[in-house]
């Protein structure tokens, strides 16, 4: 049913992976405005065709700070239109009213006012008011939708490149339209069971004996505990695939001994490789020569948490296949998962670039009295050196045989990565059964790996973010998804860490993860001990009915988190509810995000009953008719909402829920 | 009723007016743990006395980083207790779960995590289970209030001094307890009832020739508006107490021709005075000994917006009067308001400090290849330069007969410089009719002047941040305050501004107000401009409610905004409700604070009258019982819930809200 627009030449991201004629090939199409037959409510304005460079074999702009021609769709939003999609971004689940840039960002601060996050996920779903429609914008490049920002009314999509591949397709049913185009991008990547466990992480955990104290401290708790999760502290200098071999003496022995407490180890690799003469992945690096290069062919050097890298040009497919086969280093040491970071790539710094700042400074060094405007100008220059937009148009890739300006490539960087990674990974753990995931992602991406939200901050706010992503996260294929529980930055509050596991449990990515010289926030640290071990026992009670229907939603192309209003279109009120989702067929949630709160209001499009678990076995099951609810819910209580046609038991330690 | 406690030889602050008698005097308590008779639920801790300088008449530490001394009041918080007061801070209205750090500061991000914002007003008042409390820590140094956060259960307040002035008292009424708190503190600042209006402002309007056009085209658009603020750029090079002549020719002529179009002009004044050889108001500073001084008696070189300025020593009775008679200045040219602004005091830099952050520069370019660590360092060194902790410990006040080092005053600067203005408009202004509000401030400024809540951003949270200080600001008497509506930093969307706008109607301060360089947003900007017009002309009609409700609430030492909680104590649901607010003994208001809602819950503790307006013409009324509603609410419109007893009655553009 998507039918394929083809503008200019542009660049085959393998998002898409069966074969969609072409309903039109607009490949001369020049003029400033035009209405194309099926994409029938859009106009389409594509410009700035002459400045394209005419160099054989590549696309760069040859002196343009910008990539060359632009691509502007139109469209005026219908007054009822909600508008869902863009995968991993800010705000609420409904789009409008708000701009975003798919530009792949490493910035850890998201505020509402922020546009780009880790992930560019171009599937807009408009429905609601008329005919569904949804499209998918194929764009590696950035690519800016403005959702009613500027004008309440309008949807304007602006890509900054005058190639694009758009799919389109329309339905008096969304959730057709969801299912055909993740039927298009292919079969979710779908972890071992055993992922579905809880896992506790913090950057900062040093040596072996750091995490023997978060597996014991666990265990004393009786809070179970599936995966121990190692940041860039384990490495040798934060050298891919090594081991600080005097912090983890006997790794395999290591890794042995804590499968054998039933915890896996996770390490994390980054995309950086350090220059370091005698490490053998950075000399197999440019002896392959399957670094990023400047334009001069030299290998772009930047620097990130190893000092000076090297990027992997990882969009070759030689330099995907030799960095895949480097996991075999951990693999062999009996290590199953992985997850993949700074992957857009972050860059502290490139060396051409802050050559030029300490050039600069010696002006400001030599001004007589520095004014304010120069001391801004300081401020400025020092400032803006991180992930700096100028750098990311310095380097180049090679791909399908074309020489690709990393910019106009951006956002399959860490897709590509990740790629890499599960390609290979499949024969490299046994069984095939690999846990990976990534920060940086395109839509693709989420056949190899499944993403974790970046970031965060210990932010109420955060909370709802982390429920809000899900359903658009799940219609562009990421299934294996979930947030930093407690949040990544930040100092998070006894308080907030139960409210949020109470959403956590649900996510199949269930992770408590907390940033170096933030407040200790494994669960033992805080006070109420039996209840942090009541709740993660409620998320392995829940596991079957997860895996479940995770498999179900990979097979079957479904969501496993529903919006109310995709789920009761007919419901005017659900409509607007942005704070409860279903999960799977069978479940609601309804949970507290704010702080103090000794409940909140939830609304029934149909009589459901609902359970409030203190534990496992200590429950209420309270029949609720359908409509507006006032639901208490204390902080050591979790609430899931069964839907009619369901039933939810409890046997032991474990849930089943099923079809009456 | 208030009981005071006195440890060691604390600052007066004249925070409290009256004569109380101090129950407690203990200068030589020096245990390490103590209950005290009347604060019988606290525990005290003084410790750090023998670091305490010997010098006589001064109270710097020799050469301490941190003031000498430390007082810890801890005390358990019952499981049902509410914490309420703190002023302008950050998160609910409920304190309980975070910590808050009084210590005034220029910082424009207010994320959730946050601890200081531009105001220490230190009264709190714990209410809710068992007798209520109240507590004003009357100290103008850095006072920590731990609500809950460390532990859910306690209550620890650190007070970076070992001198302190407390004031406590218990009541079964919580409402009694701060009605007395405001007795001992002086009846609030009232300002012109004109000062009521709605004003329009932006860091940006550059000349006389902007100003008409905002004028003009509020006027083309039948938007009423009764003030336009001048900030930084109509002053010559940001010299305070003048004006750039180039830019505002002819100035009394241009105030007199506002006025006679019902517009007030309001300019800011920094505290900050540029050093510049010839600008009288530097030159009589330095001839009359008016600014802080560094430890070697040589007066402080900080920069601000002018550059290099000096800071004038608000707390000598000297300075302020030499400063407050300098806005005569701008008062003989028509001028009847101000708003005191970067009065923390910010600091860009102190030339001391840019002198050491480029020796240090020196030695990374020596370094020949700067590993990762050292341009962290480097990092660190260059962005934190602003607002430095280390260089408010190196300047000094004379106070009361005292040389006190600025860190352990640092929370007067801003109610002193307020103060000064305040002392002498009374006179200046006609009538002594003057409008002034301040960015900083302590309790004790409220009889100067008004605040507004500083540099907020468009963030829908910061929406519902706006309504949850306000009671908070009323306990400590700052009657007339309100925030940036629409938000200072950011990009506004109309729908923001629309749901803002509904809040904003009914604070004493109201100004759209918005940084340079962000989204253009006087409300004709937008594309509703009848939608627009109508809520303004809704605040106009307000305004005979607004004034009485507040006057009452000056004389009677009463809140204008009452949290549910303190209103309906007995009411299990009132205890929890965060965002909907009395206003007044008859209205109750519950706003809409989350982007592409259709409306909201509204919990009514009694019946009462829905008036849904869209214009003060335009409107639904509908009776409600007391319980759980759901309310529809468009952006367009403005809900106001009528408690019984009263009526609300409109006769043409006005509003009469009487009882029964």
């Amino acid at each position: 049913m998507y039918k394929k627009l083809i503008l200019g030449d542009p660049i085959d991201t393998e998002a898409i992976l069966c074969e969609v004629p072409a309903e039109t090939t607009e490949s001369s199409f020049t003029g400033v405005e035009k209405s194309v037959s099926f994409l029938k409510d859009f106009t389409i304005c594509r410009k700035g065709l002459e400045t394209k460079p005419a160099k054989e074999n590549t696309r760069e702009a040859c002196t343009a700070d910008e990539p060359t021609g632009e691509i502007i769709l139109t469209r005026t939003l219908r007054g009822r239109e909600l508008v869902y999609g863009l995968g991993e971004t800010l705000r609420g689940i409904n789009k409008r009213g708000w701009i975003y840039v798919s530009n792949n960002a490493d910035d850890p601060n998201h505020t509402e006012d922020k546009r780009s996050l880790y992930a560019s996920q171009n599937f807009l779903l408009l429905f609601g008011d008329g005919a569904a429609q949804a499209l998918f914008v194929d764009v590696p490049g950035k690519v800016t939708f403005d959702v009613g920002y500027s004008e309440l009314k309008t949807l304007e999509i602006r890509i900054a490149s005058a190639d694009a591949a758009l799919y389109y397709a329309e339905s008096e049913d969304p959730l057709l339209l969801i299912r055909e185009f993740r039927s298009l991008i292919g079969r979710s990547y779908q972890p071992p069971q055993w992922a579905f466990g809880f896992g506790q992480s913090r950057w900062g955990y040093k040596t072996a004996a750091d995490i023997r104290e978060v597996a014991d401290r666990y265990a004393e708790a009786g809070i179970p505990l599936s995966m121990i999760y190692l940041d860039i502290d384990y490495m040798d200098h934060y050298k891919d695939f090594t081991i600080d071999e005097k912090a983890f003496p006997d790794f395999p022995d290591f890794v042995a001994e804590m499968k054998e407490r039933g915890i896996r180890l996770i390490p994390i690799i980054d995309a950086g490789v350090k220059m370091e003469k005698g490490y053998p992945v950075y000399e197999e690096g440019v002896k392959g020569d399957f670094f990023c290069k400047k334009e001069d062919g030299t290998d772009l050097v930047a620097a990130v948490w190893p000092g000076r890298v090297h990027f992997p040009d990882f969009l070759k497919k030689e330099t995907r296949d030799w960095f895949g086969e480097k996991y075999r280093f951990l693999t062999e040491q009996g290590i199953e998962g992985f997850w993949n970071d700074m992957n857009e790539p972050a860059i502290f710094y490139t060396e051409d670039h802050l050559r030029e700042v300490f050039e600069e400074l010696d002006r400001f060094k030599e001004m007589e009295e520095m004014d304010i405007w120069s001391f801004f100008a300081f401020q400025d220059l020092t400032g803006s050196i991180n992930n700096r937009p100028e750098d990311y148009r310095t380097f180049f890739h090679e791909y399908k045989g074309q020489r690709l300006r990393h910019d106009q490539v951006h956002n399959l960087y860490g897709y590509y990565m990740t790629r890499a990674a599960g390609e290979k990974l499949r024969d490299l753990v046994p069984g095939g059964e690999y846990l990976l995931f990534s920060r940086a992602s395109y839509v693709g991406m989420h056949r190899y790996g499944g993403i974790w939200t970046g970031d965060n901050k210990s932010w109420w706010s955060h909370l709802l973010l982390n429920l809000q992503q899900l359903p658009a996260l799940n219609m562009c294929g990421f299934l294996f998804c979930g947030a930093d529980t407690g949040g990544f930055g930040g100092d998070c509050t006894e308080d907030l860490m139960l409210r949020w596991l109470a959403v956590s449990i649900f996510t199949p990515l269930f992770r408590n993860h907390a940033a170096l010289g933030t407040r200790n926030q494994e669960l033992y640290r805080f006070e109420q001990t039996d209840t942090f071990r009541n709740l993660i026992r409620l998320r392995y009670a829940l596991i079957p009915y997860l895996y479940d229907t995770f498999t179900r939603a990979a097979e079957e192309n479904d969501l496993i988190f529903t919006p109310l209003a995709l789920a009761y279109p007919s419901d005017e009120r659900a409509r607007t509810v942005e704070d409860q989702l279903l999960v799977g067929e069978a479940l609601m949630i309804a949970p507290v995000y704010t702080q103090n709160a000794a409940g909140r209001y939830v609304y029934l499009p149909e009589d459901m009953t609902l359970y409030r678990f203190r534990s496992v076995t200590d429950y209420d099951v309270i029949p609720l008719t359908a409509g507006d609810h006032y639901v208490s819910l204390a902080t050591s209580e979790v609430a899931i909402y069964v839907r009619p046609g369901y039933s939810l038991e409890v046997s032991g330690e474990e849930f089943s829920i099923t079809a009456n």
